[in-house]
């Protein structure tokens, strides 16, 4: 049985395009609820300016009050070598690094060039110097909403470039649900034989948003590829400031779900899972796209109508 | 390229289930906008008692006064012998029957066992007696919500029965969203094996609900095996009494555009079906889970913000 390893992104990438502040003592409690549902790991917040996303401006007292479960691991979202020495001061077991492969959506997200963005990673992965895992975002990676195609041989050069960077890990971002099974195919393909052929210890993460509705298939096109990392969001949260209305991130439940049916073992206790999902409406104050925890699991049986 | 045929259910999967009775003109309007954009056939409407379902009572009238679009072939769902008289009676290309292959559902709906269901089903066979082609639709060949697991082997022997007494196609329906990619997979390679193989001009389609999500990883399932017809429902219309609050069919606008993006040829001018699933939160009065017609296409760009 294929063992999957699921990281949640709820409280980091879910949360941060949400209107309405998520209370602190809200946030360590779900991380705490979270962390007892089997995930390989949680992405618990960012390292960022409270100017730019205020939802995430209590970072530090986040990661310094959730119990950490052995067996999970907690990283952080890092924008820059400000956000790496707070990650490092907060005991992050992993500092998550981001760059859009689009210089149109690197300079509107972080208003650098692609090569102003690498070279300031450099000095990240320099100042971290191997004392925390460094995981590595690629953004955008299945097309961008302003230039459109990204070619795949480029996100193959970045991969490799920040793989040899000494890159724990790599995420292959669907950031704004472009991406379609087939695409995921290919670049699963050329990322398995060009990348992490030669480099069998490189950890490789798909992360799918829902936006038009793909995101399961493209999981399951993610792991017919052999691909066994992906990020997933409870309860579907998050989102995309291009598609308004449209659904979020991949639903770590619905995906979780989908994969234990088909006989994967995520480690997920599914049960306990969908229990924190059903908060998560409550938390975030309106209806959310996952659907398991409102149909039930495929074994939830109904009574016979009288 | 591979081509895929469409079939368009909104207007009686879909609506059967919605509270507010769609006026007979909105319904005739939206089947002959239904019918520009590319389809192999449309599901009009049921030839059920209007007590039943009172949102479809107009169905002699709605098939009367519809164009007929040549290349689209017009489908009606018949439940019985007096259903299967007035299809007749409205020309209808094609007759859809329909059984549960579940004792406790076909029940439930019926009010029928399976056996009774056979033998009422023979006898409209006998009825049409080769006049317009016969669609067989097996409900719940995933899964039932009432009994849980139904046995593959099961599905096919009523595949082979329904072909050998003379239907042109059969349609293997997830009713309840309980399917998922794996068990797909497995369903596609036994009806290829045993019951397509030596009777290579049935049609099979394949009919998805979204109700846990696995809708669009479904239909990848099934091009993956090779299926290449499947029912879909503008806008994600329909669902199922037992998972209120879930999602109903796929959305026929999302898996056009998945399989579009992935290179499959599916006939349709997905600009124009998206332009009328736009209308469609109008005409029944509430939003609707269909992505794409909110999210827009993979290849609409953006500007740069400012």
């Amino acid at each position: 049985m294929t063992r999957i390893y699921f990281n949640e992104v709820a409280t980091r990438d879910g949360f941060q395009i949400e209107p309405e502040f998520v209370p602190t003592d809200t946030k360590v409690a779900l991380i705490d609820a979270l962390s007892e549902c089997g995930y390989a790991k949680i992405e618990v917040t960012s390292f960022t300016s409270p100017r730019a996303i205020p939802m995430l401006r209590d970072a530090d007292e986040v990661m310094g009050r959730i119990r950490r479960v052995p067996g999970v691991e907690y990283t952080v979202l890092v924008p820059n070598r400000r956000g790496a020495e707070r990650a490092l001061e907060a005991k992050a077991d992993e500092l998550n690094l981001v760059m859009s492969i689009s210089e149109s959506l690197n300079r509107a997200n972080l208003r650098m060039s692609m090569a102003e963005s690498f070279a300031a990673l450099q000095d990240v992965f320099k100042l971290v110097d191997g004392r925390t895992p460094i995981n590595m975002s690629l953004s955008c990676a299945f097309g961008c909403p302003i230039e459109g195609d990204v070619p795949q041989q480029s996100i193959i050069e970045w991969a490799k470039r920040f793989a040899d960077l000494g890159a724990r890990g790599l995420s292959i971002c669907d950031t704004t649900g472009m991406g379609h099974p087939a695409q995921v195919s290919r670049m699963v393909e050329a990322l398995q034989n060009e990348v992490v052929k030669t480099r069998p210890e490189l950890q490789l993460t798909l992360h799918f948003h829902n936006t038009r509705g793909m995101g399961l298939a493209n999981v399951l096109a993610g792991v017919q590829g052999g691909v066994v990392r992906f990020d997933g969001s409870l309860a579907g949260l998050g989102g995309c400031t291009y598609a308004p209305g449209a659904s979020g991130n991949i639903s770590s439940e619905d995906a979780i779900h989908m994969l234990e049916a088909m006989g994967y073992d995520t480690g997920i206790d599914l049960d306990r899972l969908l229990g924190v999902a059903r908060q998560m409406p409550g938390i975030v104050g309106h209806d959310v796209p996952g659907q398991v925890a409102k149909a039930g699991r495929i074994t939830d049986l109904h009574p016979a109508p009288v």
